[in-house]
């Protein structure tokens, strides 16, 4: 298993999405952006939140993740004259062309963004991100900025439970490239996996674009490719401390047979194709031997992996182990592990009993959990399908809504309470307690002065029929930065290692209730008393 | 609702994923690559076969989506030099060099393919393509080649299903791209939703690349931006017959009165914001008015519009209709329905029957399914989250799997024997009844002579523990073309009208029970006897 810890910079290729165009939105925004510009609205000062309703997997919390793709988007943003042509095409016919010339020198220059750090734990309803500048232009924005945040932060949220389900110790790689979405959903889940908690990627242009320590081995087309020893080549290898080449086909027969009457195994249960493979591999890559050894069955694999490892370990190799991928994982790897003891005890090979044990075969949040609750003697685990695809929730459902426009507060009012929106501008505020924990998610108005230490607050906790309640503070921090402005973006990206980290110290700060993963506790989030009134007058029809 | 039947020419910008570069793949190639370079096995020739183990979504059958991806990336495969010093830094520091030397000579000149054509039905176990070439090249390809079809041939099935469910007569849209894996896995979606029987996409972009037709209207936030009737701006549009332009507030509030007496509404029920923002988009687009009309409550909506589309048509405009996107659609739907037939006997105005009425709110094949079955007047239905994401399975699970190698058939025997593979060169009939029926596939070695129309021929199904059987064939179509040669894709690259048309029809041709979305009967996919006699063969340890 070939791992390096890459250059984390995060100014190499950060982008996974180089060249969004911003043609990449929903028809419907165009026919807004013209309604507006028609009215002569359309640089009427606006401002949109984007956040979701409900943590997914019906966990306590979310990771925020995508930051760095929607800050790139918003600085090219650009129509194309190509673009502009084609929209002449599908608007209708009666659309006035100086639309188009409107269309065509569009840019993000009047907008602004604050946003929460990449990597933060967040909570429904909290607006990770504000939007603000000209009405049509950041209306424009609303299905490319979902788009980017939304996948970023389901998978990058569904990894850092998979990490949980692990527990701290096992190593995780992330394998899920070919059941991603496509190229950039690959590059996505790669950056925001490895956010959420992951080690490794198997993704080799994730690892070049972030930084990313990337893993891998062999497959069993690899194996099934070789049918006899006649086909290994070179036949001899170096012993590591000097001396002439040793020609390795018959010394691994002797330690296959060898290895045979230790296990009782029968040699004839060995596939010659797949002790060639093994040896082949061994040849090129002594300091790296880590073979699938299933491609057949156990019982022959195991016994090659033995003959193999043992004749490198004469050579003074050190083989790396062994990887599992399929049946009842926990088992074999004890199995494994049982007649990796038996070959150092036996040969007094202590390197034996270091070799590890990768396994992967289907593994989802569920099976990891039990496999951290049984024994085994797996030390690194990759995941593929059930952690790019979110198998059990596979959208985040991010919304982009409208708070104020021409300085006034708006607000969505449906009958559904939960679809209802909070109106006005907004900042938002951590509260932690005296033990640095987050106790409380304030939503205020942004012209409100912030929350003060050791001052109570009254507030109003959201989705609950709760009266009015009152929090002390121990500390406060402000939770969303400025991040773009007039056309730039204001802080350096950040690199998926330091968003790794950041990511990491996050969740590790929530009270254990918050983060369990079923049945956690709700942590609160809350309106400050000038929102709460703010929202009866207009559900009065007083604003 | 701008919708345009676009240019379909595919030469324009067919891919969604311009530039795959080949290092968006498993780090574990490359340590294969190397391991065959090495053993000087890299150019020896190899076959690979690409198929899916069972149909998605319990179905009977799936669709064929992703070509066009697989035959550029093909065509344009070639490592960079950043590449290459990357991988040098991530394989083992004893590679030898002269390996990346030969990685930067790499192209696909030497890789063939043959492939099903898009948009062609196909079953598991059906290799859909077969790959070809020097071993190392043809197995650099797995992981993107996977990448590329995996998802574009679920999301088309999914759609295809979506299709079968919805009836043929009701209009589908797809309005996906704010929930799929970001900017290609959005691109994906729309061209392959649209080849399984989607007619419209929401998708800007796609629509200009595939010439997909687009569509869409307003947002939530476009009605909630307005908060009164002054903001309306221009307030005249002239008549369509021509005359002074007209004063459209009076106008519309003289409706509006008229509306509420006939409906029994009270005016104060209705939002001013929300007639304010249906009228100025009538005004910017008279031709085109369609607004969303549950932005508070359809009981201010409804009345809004009716009084809007009065005003309208009597400047002898022609509205469009409604977007519902909340609530039980069918029951909403009949309820509007209602209203305007009151209002077309009322006011004499029969346009009003014409209406179409979108539905947009979660919808899920199942929601889709029972829409069919109730009353409702339902013409155009969106789908987004559940189409694009294929919830119900967000994984097809193609696999790429070595069958020959230097002219000797391979097989991957595994103790689950569905994960074991056929081995060898295969080509791929099938069989159609003298209806014109799809009856069977049947697998046979590349070298073996093609079924031959009304002569019986002997085979084994597939997946079933049946012994040998017989069938006589009235037709005998060859379901693989070669697309690839000589680093030349050889066909034109079907566009998505193209594969479109194709998928309808081959869903039309299978029977009724195999094509049922619940409980299909199983589709036949049987080998040769010559395939049957290798895998035992091979099962004894004689091949």
């Amino acid at each position: 298993m070939a791992t390096v810890a890459g250059d984390t910079c995060a100014t190499l290729n950060p982008s996974v999405c180089q060249g969004v165009p911003p043609l990449l939105t929903d028809l419907y925004q165009f026919t807004m952006a013209y309604a507006y510009w028609r009215a002569g609205r359309h640089n009427q000062h606006a401002v949109f939140e984007l956040f979701f309703r409900d943590n997914p997997f019906n966990g306590g919390f979310s990771l925020f993740a995508g930051l760095n793709d929607c800050l790139q988007f918003l600085r090219d943003f650009r129509f194309t004259d190509e673009d502009v042509e084609y929209l002449r095409t599908v608007l209708p016919s009666n659309t006035h062309p100086d639309f188009f010339a409107y269309l065509k020198g569009l840019d993000s220059s009047a907008v602004s963004v604050s946003a929460v750090a990449e990597g933060t734990v967040v909570f429904a309803r909290v607006p990770i991100l504000e939007v603000s500048g000209p009405l049509a232009v950041v209306q424009l924005l609303e299905t490319s900025l979902l788009c980017l945040v939304n996948y970023a932060s389901l998978v990058c949220t569904n990894a850092a439970r998979f990490r949980l389900a692990a527990g701290p110790r096992r190593r995780l790689m992330e394998m899920g490239l070919r059941r991603a979405q496509g190229p950039n959903g690959g590059l996505t889940a790669s950056r925001a996996t490895y956010i959420g908690g992951f080690d490794l990627t198997s993704n080799a242009l994730a690892g070049r674009l972030f930084g990313i320590p990337v893993a891998g081995t062999i497959a069993h087309s690899y194996v099934t490719s070789f049918s006899s020893l006649e086909e290994v080549c070179p036949k001899t290898l170096m012993p590591l401390r000097g001396g002439d080449p040793v020609e390795l086909v018959p010394l691994v027969k002797d330690w296959l047979a060898r290895v045979c009457q230790l296990l009782g195994a029968k040699p004839q249960q060995v596939r010659e194709g797949e002790l060639a493979a093994f040896l082949s591999y061994a040849i090129a890559y002594p300091f790296n031997f880590l073979p699938v050894i299933d491609s057949y069955s156990v019982s022959s694999g195991l016994p090659c992996f033995c003959a193999v490892a043992l004749a490198l370990c004469e050579l003074q190799y050190q083989p790396l182990g062994v990887r599992l991928d399929s049946g009842d994982l926990c088992r074999q790897s004890l199995l494994v592990y049982n007649v990796f003891r038996q070959c150092s005890k036996q040969f007094s090979v202590p390197a034996f009993e270091s070799f590890i044990i990768v396994g992967t075969n289907g593994v989802s949040e569920k099976s990891l959990s039990e496999l951290n609750k049984r024994d085994n003697e797996i030390d690194v685990v990759g995941v593929g399908t059930h952690l790019v695809t979110c198998t059990s929730q596979p959208s985040l459902g991010c919304v982009y809504k409208l708070v104020e426009v021409g300085g006034r507060p708006r607000m969505k009012l449906s009958e559904d309470p939960e679809k209802s929106t909070l109106p006005g501008r907004k900042a938002i505020y951590r509260l932690l307690d005296t033990d640095g924990h987050p106790q409380m998610d304030l939503i205020c108005l942004s012209e409100e002065p912030a929350p003060k230490v050791e001052e109570p607050i009254k507030c109003h906790p959201l989705g609950l029929d709760k009266a009015v309640q009152s929090v002390t503070p121990a500390h406060v921090t402000r939770l969303r930065l400025d991040v773009f402005s007039h056309g730039e973006i204001l802080l350096p990206l950040s690199s998926a290692y330091e968003s790794r980290v950041h990511a990491q110290t996050s969740i590790q700060a929530l009270y254990p209730h918050h983060r369990k993963l079923e049945e956690p506790v709700s942590y609160t989030v809350a309106v400050s008393e000038r929102i709460h009134s703010l929202v009866s007058d207009i559900r009065r029809g007083n604003s």
